[in-house]
């Protein structure tokens, strides 16, 4: 059964969700940031059926998200990268994960976790205002508009 | 077709995917978000089947991201409402927002923007480090550990 597809929908949460909201998408993603390059890594660390992982990647080089290539040592496997589209995707994976560390573990219970070069652990990320100041989930409201340059970080410091 | 699950998946990325990854579900709390509280109205803003549209909420109120509550005017119809669980999802809408704005239009198109309640774009989210700093996403290592306390948020200034 095939979705309804929204590829020129007005939301970006629906543009979204309609080229990476499959379920395996975001795994085979999480997977190639862990450096697994080749087709059988990915099916090996996923278990899914050939032909969906066939046409799953198919789809994220399609969208820019995965970039195919023949190995450098002259091998005859190729292998994916992720692009830049595809690496900054790793903020909506951290996202992903804290909710569930939040809300889907048990104080003490095993859990992969996501650390820093320096061995500390990510710090939960912050919806905040132009001002740097902390947002309640409540205090957003979605209007309509157009879209301009994106737009840009937070400032980090506060005077 | 259903999918495999992994609701005792060490990662947490699974785990959640495995809880919120259905494409209508977030698109659900999306809408929650907005104000839509009915059966009806959540079907005539996504258009899904009635049947889907059953499971789908069923699903959330048994996951506790929606709750389910006849009205105080003593209609019939029941109302869901976000939860505290449900409402941190907006984290994750506001970070697959901001990657479709940024990926998946082009300049000048029409979208919905979020703002903050002085009307001000809500800023790009930020991976920092325990310190504060911008984190490029290939500054993060998956290792295996267990669930503590959550982690804390970044400081918010920086001395």
């Amino acid at each position: 059964m095939r979705r309804v597809r929204m590829p020129d929908a007005i939301c970006p949460v629906a543009r979204t969700l309609d080229e990476i909201g499959d379920w395996w998408t975001l795994l085979i993603v999480r997977d190639a940031f862990a450096g697994l390059k080749r087709f059988g890594e990915f099916q090996k660390s996923l278990g899914l059926a050939k032909n969906i992982l066939t046409e799953r990647l198919k789809t994220l080089v399609a969208n820019g998200i995965l970039e195919k290539r023949l190995p450098a040592d002259g091998g005859a496997r190729s292998e994916y990268y992720l692009t830049d589209k595809g690496r900054e995707l790793r903020l909506i994976l951290i996202a992903l994960r804290q909710w569930g560390e939040a809300h889907l573990f048990k104080e003490g219970e095993a859990m992969m976790i996501a650390r820093d070069h320096e061995n500390r652990p990510i710090p939960r990320l912050r919806l905040v205002d132009a001002s740097g100041d902390t947002l309640a989930p409540g205090d957003i409201v979605i209007t309509q508009g157009r879209r301009k340059s994106p737009a840009k970080p937070a400032r980090a410091a506060r005077s």
